[in-house]
């Protein structure tokens, strides 16, 4: 691949990661972002990019405006950054709104979300059921090993946090709504049983991981758990846990989001890296085809 | 096993669990020991014994005279404690100190330290190999899994660091003084070298943990490590590390010390328990004999 | 569930066990299968047959036709053994073809098939693999530890291989034409890389497993091969290796099929009926429906 | 290291990979050795040697007098062989007889077993617990995985098949007479109980994989092990399984010897020149000091 120019803005703790990972396919120059002393080329505007970028890229949009980040307390427009992209440049961002994505398509850029892309989603699981291991390491008063595990869902997180706990000897059983998924966790030796029989099961765990995006951990459920169990909700907002019933009952839950970012930030920076080169690469192959 | 009667000293932080745990031989009594609200025959003082002991568990000994704990800013002294014990009863404790020892054993009480016992040793090994991936976890700003990770020493610390963090997906090679000690980590997969080749190879790894209560981590090693370099030191104080090197350097350095307790204070009360009843079992059957 | 009456038919290795494992359920009546000497209720004839089944079980049929098995030299006909089903049974069968499929269903039993059932499958691959395991261990003149093995495929069997030949400590790298179900395995450990590269790197591995049932280990793949490489093809006849080649350039390749059935043959059987009584579980709570 | 001369002789299946595997450090001159065609430098005689060896390599030695292998039915004597070496050579044999050690003592050459040699014992044990799961596949009607296998010891090769046994997914319990090794393998997630126990729990298993070189598995506890469980016997002829009783009760025992050797030649024979280099290293560097 040639050498590119590329833009990298926001403020996403994992964006300075990103930028440094970039920067041996090419010329990285920076905006909105913080410094950890090694960035090269940090921009004071926009208006200061010396040359025309071949990809911008974005953090995680928060809104739903065209803003995609604050830089010394003012928003960072998208009309301020396309006049620094290069004709057919592509705009890579996560959780891109319908106005951002209409904005830049319509000024004939390609704009692509990196959170819809599987393998950045696959490889997110790391940090994330290592964030997930950090807490329940720190707040369990026994040795996770050993421990009764419960995992609520079977899709990528769930099979992430699954293998995890198993390598340190937890006893991991998974729970979730689906037979064919159940048995394959089953094959792999985990405990399993069907989302309708969580009620009989909870009150043997030491330890109940929810990955369901959806009110799974309800009022009658917790009130079965020990006293001594640890819920750590890993669903994205609100949450799959009813939280008000958990403090009632005296029930530790934390929700835990944004594990890749917090827990792994150069992991993570770099996942998103690759994934933005990878996405150029399909588009080139895609081009020449 | 007839009912015990048993008598829980201290103030370790193990102690709550140890005394719980030790319920199901027989009557526990505790004094001095942290109440979390579910302790059974809290003693105000030694005098409050209703019957006389079988055994006297107590903690971690930190001075060098009769002095075996505190209660309520009171120390307290064996002398207050010999009188609750049964004739022929067995007094447990950690590093228990000659006074104490010649204390007990001229009253004709059987005394044993529970720190020398094999098999409370290796199970502290979990605890502590837990402890030290909870750092690491916190701490690294890259996944754990992926990351280089060198051990220095092969003894049992640093064979349950070595199973963890390889369970986890960490690169870990070994460092050690004994060629068969690597042989046994080499068939394992682990990557192995002597300690003399340290100094060549120390600037490649993320995670360096040490096991070796020596200086081993001097300042010329220090100096050839990555600035992201983390040091988790588990070697008895004072550790192995150069800590003055390490602060001139900017290399992160922690000393961890009595993971079990602190990590895992449930499991390591229970650790105490079992050896305790087994020391009393082995007892037992050397009587008979 | 009420205690059901089933009739197992069929010469299959396998049906012997799922016979007797289906004796916790009910009686069970076997015709036209092995014995090994602990089969209860072995008919000589389906007129022998003392009531009317819940469920028929057949084994994996071979021909197109109505018979679905052999027995003391006669073929076994579905009309036969259609007079022994109750009102309402469930007919069950492996590659049930057409014909038997509307012979059932056209007197009003319901006919399934179960290696089309998610579960079955699954579970299947985990005597797969251990056979592949097997014959590699048998083979290879190195240890499978530390071995170089290349699976080809990211399917349930890919899968079950590179977890089985991971776990025993060879480097299991994998090839295959999906970019997320690459990264999948990625995220475990593996190396991958696209099947365009197959070419590239087949050179230097010690152990190919094929999953792919399309020819994908061409003469020009083959030819790059480690003369001491062995080739495990588990694709499904006509497998995916050029076996003309293979023969030419003096490369071992072992084409394995039906491996539950000869390596597990207990553990198969019990894999089908596990699946016959989910399918009538899940039958009757759409009856209750 | 300069370039060394070594000869190896001997009909050790192992000794041809020896003896390729060593052609990296010098020329390597064989005789008596199996050829498979790309063996350098064979010898008709030790005469034919065409320089003086740096160090003789020999296989593993069956009787008790200076014959150290057969060729070409003739018997192959240390006699013949010492005038091929060097002042100061080393010789470098397994289970080396007393007459050969003192021979070639007596003429100024230093000489080493390798079997007594930790790091080979410990390698060793690599192929010895893959020899052991080849039959295991091969044998159970059942898949490994989830089946229940007991292990007799807690020397090396125990420890290496519990790892095995476990990764491949088998409810791995050990029995043994040591407390302290036994707590090594619980902390490990093994089930774990004393040889007195024996009787006990043999009933349970699967499998039962001996390695302790005395009469451990007698007819007592034959007697009360499952009509379908495999017993493979590891341990040094005459074993530890009390044969008789086992053919007579019908119980399947497998006394596997020599493993390395016969199921991964090419790693076994790598582990001896390893060795030998190994214990030249040694000697240099304590020739110096």
């Amino acid at each position: 691949m040639e050498k590119l120019d590329i833009l990298c803005v926001g403020t996403d703790a994992r964006m300075t990661y990103t930028a440094k990972e970039l920067t041996q396919y090419g010329s990285v120059y920076t905006y909105g972002t913080t410094d950890d002393g090694t960035l090269p080329h940090m921009l004071s505007s926009p208006g200061e990019m010396p040359v025309k970028a071949d990809m911008l890229v974005l953090g995680i949009i928060r809104g739903d405006g065209l803003d995609v980040g604050m830089f010394r307390n003012t928003p960072i427009n998208c009309m301020d950054l396309s006049p620094c992209l290069k004709r057919g440049a592509v705009v890579i961002g996560g959780k891109l709104n319908i106005k951002i994505i209409e904005y830049f398509s319509s000024l004939g850029f390609e704009v692509r979300d990196y959170l819809k892309r599987e393998e950045l989603v696959l490889r997110n699981t790391v940090p994330t059921a290592e964030g997930a291991l950090e807490i329940a390491l720190r707040e369990l008063a026994v040795t996770v090993r050993d421990s009764r595990c419960l995992i609520l869902g079977s899709g990528r997180v769930a099979g992430a946090c699954a293998e995890l706990f198993s390598a340190v000897g937890a006893h991991t059983d998974i729970c979730a709504r689906d037979l064919s998924a159940l048995t394959a966790f089953a094959i792999k030796g985990h405990g399993v049983f069907m989302l309708t029989e969580l009620g009989e099961h909870i009150g043997s765990y030491d330890l109940v991981i929810n990955t369901v995006p959806a009110m799974v951990l309800r009022r009658d459920h917790l009130c079965r758990c020990s006293k001594k169990c640890l819920i750590i909700d890993l669903a994205s907002a609100p949450g799959g846990t009813d939280k008000q019933a958990a403090k009632d009952l005296g029930i530790r839950c934390i929700h835990a989001l944004g594990l890749p970012g917090r827990c792994a930030p150069v992991t993570a920076g770099k996942i998103i890296a690759d994934t933005a080169i990878q996405i150029l690469k399909e588009r080139r192959n895609t081009d020449v085809t």
